[in-house]
């Protein structure tokens, strides 16, 4: 709360540091738009939405990574599920991508958020008597003998996630992997010794590098859902254009029906 | 619907074009997920989960400048009004963007839908006899008549949108204006020449390029939506993260408090 | 919006009606929330809320009926289903609510609000040269010609709906229906002279006598959802507390295993 | 779940206690609908739904006061602000009313739930050495040490609360107020005693006379929620009907401007 004086009189205001808005002029975060615009991508411009500072160029590239390995998993996750069955009974989209997003919590897309948990955590208890491997040990032990899953593990569908492993290779490149990152694999490593050879999730690596990225923990889910709401409006489009109103939608009953094996043509991949 | 054998049994199963899952293997359209995360931005990623198809370079980059263009508009729109008042009492993040989500509808956020239609339904009025200045000219005359406002023109803030400017320059340099483009100004122009001087706003520069891009129009307020997404979470993360819960929140007694007047820094003007 | 000194002052203040917060003092609609408390019912309430007066003795009673045969109508509505869905990820009730709620629309809870239209167009028509007789069998013919259903009319499962029936006879009972219910009965006969015998569904019974109770068309779908509601909370609990998370749900697939065949005691029947 | 022969086959199939439907026939926890809609009230349909059990005549009575009692809170609170904020942007009324519904959590509708809490704790406390007064001494001297407010005590508005008195008079009427309405009770008694003269409000009653009722801590805010959503049913009707769209609403700058002063007519009194 600020005070300001207006004419002759000190009035109280609450403040907000994203966007000034005057005439002819939207500053975000004290950019420009139109220069964004120009400059910056999508991702970029979110990055700085929650951060206030531009990403550096590997930083950004490592978050259009992330986003896209999440932008979307198929029919069966309850989320698409929600929003599908919204559209079926004639919701318009907003309505039905807001079905979708009240089904994203703890046990669907909210791994990002309790893996950054655990594993900040585990950071805080580093220490000199206890390397990240030691500490690592320990709470698998601990998780173990509670007999509690450890977030950030395990899929229900892919035992070598290709998204895990290609994030954890471009944060490599991009020089941005640090503690996080090294104690989620330790995590794995000590799971292992511990007779549980679970691979880390796609979720894991996103909480890890979003760790080492510096961004807040409060915001973990709002990656997931920033990713996935871009998916909800491609299930919200198909079932609206493509299927009958007030159908009996079985997630399990669908087959995969689109183009399969293309490759990215030559110029991209340089 | 497909019929397909299993066992020597057909079943019929439902279609899906977008997301093909496998074990260990995530295809989205047909691409693999790890290829798409190195080789395209997230905004290009949405284009093709869209259409199916990669888009051009101009039109990916002019896709981050729509997404861009409406990435926030401060504290004042209902969308983040809302979002504020839902974690003002406590809401999670997902249920708190819903109600965001939930209050974009015809009168905030639904221009580009209304403007796509308005110009797309000029265009199919395009004949040899009728020109599209004509068409325009007429369209602008009965509106008047009928005292209907015209969507995509005028703004309560902006008289002179920089973000519709940096659009129409940008759409110009990667040669993607076209038709669509050429009709809202001649709808500007024939308002001016009617006596309405009023100025195309950046939900009617957006519809008339996402008809030029060839995007349905069913998945106009998508464009809104998903952009608006990200600011949602960021007023939604200014709230609990600043003020206290159960608050009056008046809109208009805010204050702009952050960074002003930032330049982009020289390597990304390049 | 009216105009009231304040201090010296004259300031603009916009008009609620509905109800007055003082200090200690809650009134409804001008009645002390004390003595409805103490008088009326939680139905009697929403219709004083809605409409500013008390209701009738019959007319209390006849709601009573409606909202308790909008109740409940086990796991497949997809409002059911969307409540079911986001309580399995982990939602709190409120979102899970929510979502069955944004899951209730045209093709799903709407049927009250099209046949109200429908009915109440057919006794606009209604005039010294065409009686409700002819009106019926005119709008009868054009539906069937323009191969339209007509709302109100036809249930995926029940032929001969027991909510129907006590409705009307409920109706008939407290002196309530009149010219809708008239038009309704009338659209039955002709469509069964003209070939479809379809009957009345529980949507047109509730649609018919809505537009006899003078209660207002807009809120038409508010009857059902607010019905509905606690049936929500009831799938949102028993999904909560006798399901795991995350599991694949088919509405097919499921089986009755409560209390059947219960008669009400004596003393309520009197 | 269980399994069930079908064909030559055992299926499994999961379990639904709630509503059994067959042809012609809905069946609430074992009691046929239309026998409920001439027997019951909505709400003792609502308590049948929620127990499995018709409620004792008091039971009902007391339940219809405590609906009542949450029905409206005029245009102030925060869920009846969000639901006008989404009418005015154009939404449909079941969108509104889920805004609403998102914008009930821990600060605003949540103080049922907690209170509950708080006192069920209390409740599994006493023993034969610390009676409920002495329990009720503790806990508000560790309260009152810990800074932390008790929910169910205290008003911005109201510091005497009409609709607790009510409650309470009329739970010893129908004989229904037992262990936790006396816990209730010790608490404010201690509170004083301790120097915080603080009013038992009508989420404390309500809290404390559902735990009397047997019914779960889990439904705390359900029995708030279906209170309260014709409120804000009411609200989107006023707001949609009355004003222009995209207004801005300040909560604070309305004024009432419906009835006063009406008294419940002699019938109903009796």
């Amino acid at each position: 709360m600020v005070f300001k004086l207006r004419g002759n009189k000190m009035v109280d205001k609450w403040e907000t540091k994203i966007t000034q808005i005057k005439p002819n002029e939207i500053n975000i975060r004290g950019y420009r738009v139109e220069d964004l615009m120009t400059n910056l991508t999508f991702t970029e411009s979110i990055y700085l939405l929650f951060t206030g500072t531009l990403p550096e160029t590997g930083v950004g590239k490592l978050l259009e990574a992330i986003f896209i390995s999440s932008i979307d998993h198929g029919v069966t996750p309850p989320s698409a599920h929600a929003t599908r069955t919204a559209v079926s009974t004639g919701a318009p989209y907003n309505a039905a991508v807001a079905a979708g997003l009240l089904s994203i919590n703890d046990y669907h897309g909210g791994a990002i958020y309790n893996c950054m948990h655990i594993l900040q955590n585990a950071l805080d208890l580093v220490s000199e008597e206890n390397d990240v491997d030691g500490v690592a040990k320990e709470l698998v032990h601990d998780a173990i003998q509670a007999r509690k899953r450890i977030a950030g593990f395990g899929h229900r569908i892919h035992k070598c996630d290709p998204r895990t492993r290609k994030l954890f290779s471009l944060a490599e490149e991009y020089g941005i992997g640090g503690k996080a990152v090294e104690m989620i694999k330790a995590f794995k490593v000590a799971m292992k010794e511990q007779g549980k050879n679970i691979p880390i999730n796609v979720d894991g690596a996103i909480a890890a590098l979003l760790i080492d990225l510096g961004l807040p923990h409060d915001l973990a889910n709002a990656f997931f859902m920033i990713a996935r709401v871009p998916g909800l409006f491609a299930h919200a489009f198909e079932e609206k254009t493509t299927q009958k109103p007030m159908r009996h939608i079985d997630t399990k009953n669908h087959v995969y029906a689109g183009n399969e094996n293309i490759q990215i043509p030559e110029r991209r991949e340089g």
